[in-house]
């Protein structure tokens, strides 16, 4: 291994010399850029109450699902690393025996990108020197809580550390939005952003439905006892979203699906929610039909609509009673948008003034199916490469796959999706790197000029995410 | 940018330099070769005519959907194109205005094959020296302008200029075939070939498929009240299209379906569609039992077959209705091959003189189901990338998916598919280059000998195109 | 081409000079280990009987049906090349002129595996020195034949000389086992091992189907008059496995569906099948539940479980007829796992001692569905490129995909399902020299260590394939 651990200046650029002599000069245009953040799932807890982090297996190990699935899949358990759970088995509370075990287990993220954020994180932010390892662990240990135990190591420090202009939290749909209003107060309110994400009230045969419903209720101060009722509410919460800062929404529904129905249809199925009598078709056919009224609520209100289609959530039963949702037992299935986004953008596509960025975790679709529809419908853009795709050869196959057909300009730029606050840094150099490759290709290939990749780059790592996601009026 | 705007003589070539190198020493073996054009959508007309290309918004910007559905997606309109339209929107009438649009938009294309051609007919056939943009569109303008009317800017010198040694176009069913037979009367019967291309007429539940009925009847000189007629119409057409130089048919088919039904079932169906009750399904079996029809022809008059399924057309409703179709909203969907072709390739597939050749816009069939077809059945091709995937990186795919499997004696070589007459030399070289660059790294990584990959060029080039669309005995 | 023919020493690294000197590194660490080929369909025969390999033709044509198709592709007949039929046509019984014919149509191999593993043995095992082709096929022929007719080349000797530790047979559920117990008697018992395949035991529809009950019985010495009869004969005949060596079960279902049924349904449709009065769906539904019983069964014996899925057997019906499966004619189908695989991994994805290996010819499955179950479930291990992949592209392509999502210690190493025992050597070479590459571009791109990138090549030529496939406790 190089001796003393660091990271390489060329990291992630294409090994050709030719290639990366360019590539090293078009992110040169964006290595230092502020960050645009505007998707993710860091809780707006952190911002509001700027509380420390806790020890290096909270900050690292527990919360991130990337992690614990890769040593879950090679024999760890979930409660061995932290993760909380109803099972019988003994959770472990010491952070330093749960560092160890992802110590010990650090060469099979080998070729993952959670190495290579990991890698950036502990060298970059903590000045680690050593290749973590069984032998490594506790020194590697105590300087990492050491640096999280500093006075200045907390959440609003580390937006201006890590270079971040703005960044967008995922909040529910009856979120009171009281967090971010403190943030506003102290100055933070066009920092620190809300999304509104109200799945759980798409998917009327769901468990949690009508406790969703509820809190819904409470939250627009409006009673829900129809399908019209809902709407209100929901129009007042996206309303009071938009109030809060909000540029935007986020659907993670199965299937892409967003095929209206006709109001008749919609009351009924809506009213066999509320009395429990609901069948999946009818629900299945609901959640479509409430993409396409999401839509038509952001033709009203502004807010721009993230579609993160065709994860088959929690695939395996025992995990999923034992530790909840978000714990790497989300799988993805075949997607399909052609069809689906039809009736939607048919509709909509056209609108001034209406944004909806796709995203997929199925690469399949990318020349078959959203790079066509972005180039040519002005309300789509093509999200970033997102959850299993955010990766380095991922991206790049992105690019290769997309651009083709869609070109630059209808496309979000880096969207980094992230639950672990420390990788976002890595993950937005790891972006910049990956493009500043590809362009050097198109330019080494005489593809394009030098001077159109790197405003290019500037574009996919700045200037794009930026205008995806504008204010709503 | 470079200064001033030049194609540089290695442009799309690998940027490592050892395998350019090589490359560029295949790519000396095709550069100089003619242009063999087997499929397109030139209009005859041009060449029976030999008239003007009038103007450079005509000649570039308002047929080519390509480059339309780019600027629409950024926001222009297509009446501001100069498209003409049944809606209330003015279309710009002013050719200068509409090159200012596009000159304007000229960044949108980075990274698309578009801007790649456009690039190439620019700088070659016109001579520009400067980069499109708002602040050049004008001098550009009246520089393509000046040379389009030149005395010798006119299709046929363009066929010699362009080195084209045999070009097709594609034509309908019941084409009276007037132009291609001007065309031979001039000497250039070898040289512009019809194909016969009948979807309209297989489709039986389209709005326009009785007057299409007619149209053949009358093309034919044979009524057409029955299956058996409708049969008989079809084979006269195609004997009339072998006896005006075709040497294929084309079939836009939405799946690769080829189902016979039985005689009865055909008869049936027929008549329910000229009685207008025929149902949508049995449309669709209808379509994929003519295309075996088409199949048993073939193995009759030696006409090739091309099957290009699975765009789903007019995706936008709005837009068709006020422009037509071919305006930029035709989308990819899944297609499937394996068991779509099975009846088809059981009957005909050993068939001896017969070659049909499939292509797609579903790059996940390459490795899967295409190449696998294509690498036992004597008589199937591998039609090049098409459409989307006319472009550079998608050419280095499928060469990177689809040779290993089915080597490259199974393929078509080089098809262009062409609206935009202008690109049809910068299409083929483009073409040469990408496989050059294939073969090279073939070369580098000694898996193929210099020799043997000069051959292989030539062959995708040249001679492949000549063998997979032989002269009907 | 060069001259005289020779491998050179460099073939299948990357052409970049950088990237290639890293590979080179990494290759000399896996370059002399031993061959562990754990699948594959090398007749046990041939090592219990150590016979001759008789003839140029029957060692490298015939029985090929990788090299057959393609000359079939090319115009050329199966009987032609010796490939025996109940069809009229004359079977070609000299093996020169098999050899010619072979030799001529060498060009068609051009950029496939098939031309790399034979160029590889030609010259290595051979000795050869020329390039196939019509004029120089007698010298090979006579060369081949000399080689084949020496004392020592006979497959026991080969095993040494290819520097195989251990090679797996593929056998019928109810073979007897009698070669392998031979084989065991003359010292041979750990590197022969037999694998159990019981598919035409588990379709239920098959028109063989009862004649292979009937077989299994009598290996079985268990009358099979019930469903649970027919799973204890099952379980008898994995035991006699197990005792005889195996490591493993191989399952080449069409669907990956792994759906249980109840026992009385189950009962119901056995009992339906022995009455010949058994549905398709019935068969289907079925194959499903027994693939679930298959996974229980490896819980209870340790027997890992080799799923190959989504191969469309006998595409073309007369060739079928006339020559029987396993010629070429078996064609990929798009595959799904995600929700097919569900029941099985809730059941057993995190039994202890219990390993699933998925393999796959649908690429599209990589990403999206395969490394993200892989990279979870400690019971699944993703099999290496199978069949139509196992190619050098196709495995770079599977690394560039799979690895960012399931690491490298999810995987089961290189496997490779060889049906052409000489070629088994060129197989491992040209995977080591793959992985090696790929490796070394991650060193290049500053993504890995050189130590740990020479460490994971040992583990994916010789450590993992060996773990992957545990000796059954």
């Amino acid at each position: 291994m190089s001796d003393p651990w660091t990271l390489h200046p060329d990291r992630a650029l294409p090994a050709d010399p030719t290639t990366r002599g360019i590539a090293r000069e078009i992110y040169a245009a964006t290595r230092d850029l502020p960050i645009v953040s505007m998707h993710g799932h860091v809780p707006v807890e952190w911002f509001a109450q700027d509380s420390s982090f806790g020890d290096p297996a909270q900050l690292f190990v527990v919360p991130d699902h990337y992690l614990t699935r890769m040593l879950v899949s090679q024999g760890e358990t979930l409660p061995r690393l932290g993760v909380g759970s109803t099972d019988t088995e003994q959770v472990e509370t010491d952070p330093r025996e749960i560092w160890r075990r992802f110590c010990a287990g650090w060469r099979h993220f080998r070729g993952t990108p959670t190495r290579y954020w990991l890698e950036h994180a502990l060298v970059e932010i903590f000045g680690v020197t050593q290749r973590p390892s069984a032998e490594t662990a506790d020194a590697i240990y105590d300087q990492v809580a050491a640096r999280i135990a500093e006075p200045g190591f907390r959440p609003r420090a580390l937006l201006d550390e890590f270079n971040i202009e703005v960044i967008a939290t995922t909040d529910a749909a009856w979120a009171s939005l009281e967090d971010h209003r403190r943030l506003a107060k102290d100055g933070y309110g066009d920092r620190v952003l809300p999304t509104f994400r109200p799945d759980p009230l798409l998917h009327v045969d769901r468990a949690t439905w009508r406790d969703e419903i509820a809190l819904l209720a409470r939250a627009a101060d409006h009673e829900v006892d129809s399908y019209d009722d809902y709407l209100t509410a929901l129009r007042a919460q996206r309303r009071a979203f938009v109030e809060a800062g909000a540029r935007a929404t986020d659907h993670g529904h199965l299937a892409a699906d967003t095929a209206p129905l006709d109001d008749v249809e919609a009351r009924r199925i809506f009213d066999a929610a509320l009395a429990g009598t609901v069948t999946a078709a009818e629900a299945e056919a609901f959640s479509g039909h409430m993409l396409f009224q999401m839509a038509a609520m952001s033709t009203e209100d502004g807010l721009v609509m993230q579609l993160h289609p065709g994860v088959l959530r929690n695939h395996a039963t025992a995990p999923f009673a034992a530790f909840g949702p978000d714990k790497g037992y989300d799988i993805p299935v075949v997607t399909e948008f052609t069809r689906s986004l039809r009736p939607l953008l048919d509709a909509f596509g056209h609108h001034p003034g209406f944004t909806m960025i796709a995203f997929t975790v199925d690469e399949d679709v990318y020349s078959r199916e959203l790079a066509p529809l972005a180039g040519v419908y002005p309300a789509l853009r093509l999200g970033a490469p997102w959850w299993f795709l955010d990766a380095p050869d991922a991206m790049r196959r992105f690019r290769e796959a997309a651009t083709e057909t869609a070109g630059f300009s209808n496309m979000s730029g880096f969207v980094d999706d992230t639950r672990a606050f420390c990788s976002i840094p890595a993950r937005h150099d790891l972006a910049r790197r990956i493009d500043a490759g590809y362009l050097g290709r198109l330019v080494a290939e005489h593809r394009l000029d030098l001077d159109e990749a790197a405003e290019t780059a500037v574009d996919l790592a700045y200037r794009l995410p930026q205008a995806a996601y504008p204010a709503p009026r």
